[in-house]
């Protein structure tokens, strides 16, 4: 479990550390990501509006780029999704 | 990515399911999963008195079972003191 949470916590620095603050992820880097790493889990994950929609609904504090905490809020509801747990 | 989820979600799953409700972790449960796949990134790990006072607060609704959402939302800290970020 441990290894598991270590993958997403390297796969989220790669992608925030491409651009701008390396522990935030802008715009174009949650795209990348989302496109590139959540295919499956993530609805119309190569639609740029349906993703924007999703990273509106996830920047709370609305400065365009997410933290790790918003991002970890993501991948918990779509792992629940995928766990067929009732939320 | 999806594939790291899929682990948490799995062995989520395999501790949950040993006794009552298969889809929340009992204190039991949490204590097992905790002193197994946690070692390192709890601390105090193997204190059944520190682990009932992280289940206390990670149990929102008080009920003694902890759901799958409240589950992430540990891992998620632990990722995030893991990653170095700041909170």
């Amino acid at each position: 479990m441990e290894s598991a949470i270590g993958v997403l916590v390297s796969q989220f620095k790669a992608y925030a550390g491409s651009d701008g603050s390396s522990d935030t992820l802008s715009r174009d880097e949650f795209h990348r990501l989302v496109s590139s790493e959540l295919p499956n889990f993530v609805k119309n994950a190569s639609d740029p509006t349906a993703i924007e929609q999703l990273m509106s609904s996830l920047d709370k504090n609305n400065d365009g780029e997410l933290n790790f905490l918003e991002f970890w809020q993501l991948i918990g509801h779509l792992a629940s999704e995928h766990g067929g747990f009732s939320q």
